[in-house]
């Protein structure tokens, strides 16, 4: 019943690993650095979320792979960028040196450069109706713009947004477009008409507040053992976040609601929403 | 009869002028950075050539604009990129300071990072058969990746390659692939047969080596004034050159032999290819 699809995790997984994307020698180091960054573990929240939305709405997960794995290297690839040293300058990330410290500056930025190239091109060659396919490398890109990820990168670095409601709007940019996105793409895929869409779109713009406000929690109240990096990073860059604006406590209220409206959501949405519930219950309750 | 395409180039520019990304006062910061970038002027030869590529094979250029402009987003994302202080690390470039310079590097990256979405997003708006547009924008992301342009910048800043042989395969990614995809992507959405593509995908990969002996030679050749950026860099920046390896004259010599394999395998291909004529001979003489 319960507990995070550790299927649908291990199916991206493996189909992660087994991402190759030239045979050349001499770009060999450059495939290198985008496998240390890509397979340093973690949840694949992303892609998982498109997997169980496929699943949902009638695909089945090993179907979606390819536009799921890219999803997570689109992901992968605003970390590297992220670390930098000219942008939240980490040195550690999943437990690990970050890849700038690992490979330099200079093969970092190339590596999120071509988890991105690659990333697209994993998502055009994604089987399904060619319109469909399309629609979806449409929503992925739009996603990851100016009106999407980099654009609240942008946004967190230039420390524009300051009070609340530009909080939330900071995140919704910044994290929340590319996680609606994992579950856009695969309804896109399916083909569902606009009503149909319509709750799961509301469960995953939820679940993407959800997961920002937890985020936030988790960098104050996890250990560096569990985080695989420094906790209270936010705080050390100056960061305005859902704990330094309302308190651990009101943060946790918050996160709760945003739970309960994500589950609200997915009860109106015809399918088997079971996984992509059980998702919710692990992005509320994790501690890492 | 002769000459550039200035009636293309001005298709173009008014397009890229017209681009905008995001309403959002918030990253508005970043969309001027990105057009400070794209709009500082060149010949546009990416797009044109997309144009050419349109009008030879019976597309009416202002129906690729999407497409083409998407080449000229990617080629100025490249260029920001490349610039960077742990790259190339230049100042100037067409007689401005670089993004960097301008910007900063963290709002540099993102506007190069950005640069890229959108002109994924742009290409999957292209009018034409969904199949075919998704074909483009695969043959687009394809030259950008590993196997593309960012493999030969990542090969060219680790400096791997110093013999002939490699210099060559070094260009052919980094320059190359794109220029190559600048006529793909309109083969793609003219639907040609592959017999019909043949001659003029052998005139791209041609082109695209003309265009990089040029600009090896136009390095050491050219004044700053001309080139909007210090001549000589090449040479200061230790990279292996076509001049570097043979000399102003035997480059100027594969120069012309790259001229004349252009223009023939022109001569092979089916439609009206007298613009694209124009841009080899341009590319062959251009003093900047």
């Amino acid at each position: 019943m319960g507990g995070y699809p550790d299927d649908l995790q291990r199916l991206v997984e493996d189909h992660l690993g087994r991402l190759t994307y030239s045979r050349r020698d001499a770009t060999a180091g450059l495939e290198e650095a985008m496998r240390y960054s890509l397979l340093a573990g973690g949840k694949r929240i992303r892609p998982v979320l498109c997997l169980a939305t496929g699943r949902a709405v009638g695909i089945d997960p090993p179907e979606l792979l390819d536009i799921s794995s890219a999803l997570e290297l689109i992901h992968t690839y605003s970390l590297i960028h992220d670390d930098l040293p000219c942008m939240d300058d980490d040195d550690l990330r999943r437990g690990r040196p970050t890849s700038h410290v690992a490979h330099g500056e200079d093969v970092a930025i190339l590596a999120g450069d071509a988890l991105f190239a690659e990333a697209v091109r994993l998502a055009c060659v994604q089987p399904g109706r060619p319109e469909r396919v399309l629609a979806a490398v449409r929503e992925i890109t739009a996603a990851t713009g100016v009106d999407g990820m980099v654009g609240g990168q942008y946004i967190d670095v230039t420390g524009e947004e300051r009070d609340p409601g530009a909080l939330r709007r900071l995140h919704s940019l910044k994290t929340g477009r590319l996680i609606a996105a994992c579950v856009g793409a695969a309804l896109a895929i399916a083909g569902l008409s606009p009503e149909r869409q319509a709750p799961y779109r509301r469960f995953a713009t939820e679940l993407g507040l959800l997961f920002q406000i937890v985020d936030d929690i988790l960098d104050v109240t996890g250990s560096e053992e569990e985080l695989g990096k420094p906790s209270g990073s936010d705080a050390r860059h100056g960061k305005v976040t859902y704990v330094s604006l309302h308190g651990v406590d009101r943060a946790r209220e918050l996160a709760a609601e945003s739970h309960r409206a994500a589950l609200a959501a997915l009860a109106e949405a015809a399918g088997e929403t079971d996984t992509l519930r059980r998702i919710a219950d692990f992005i509320f309750t994790r501690t890492s």
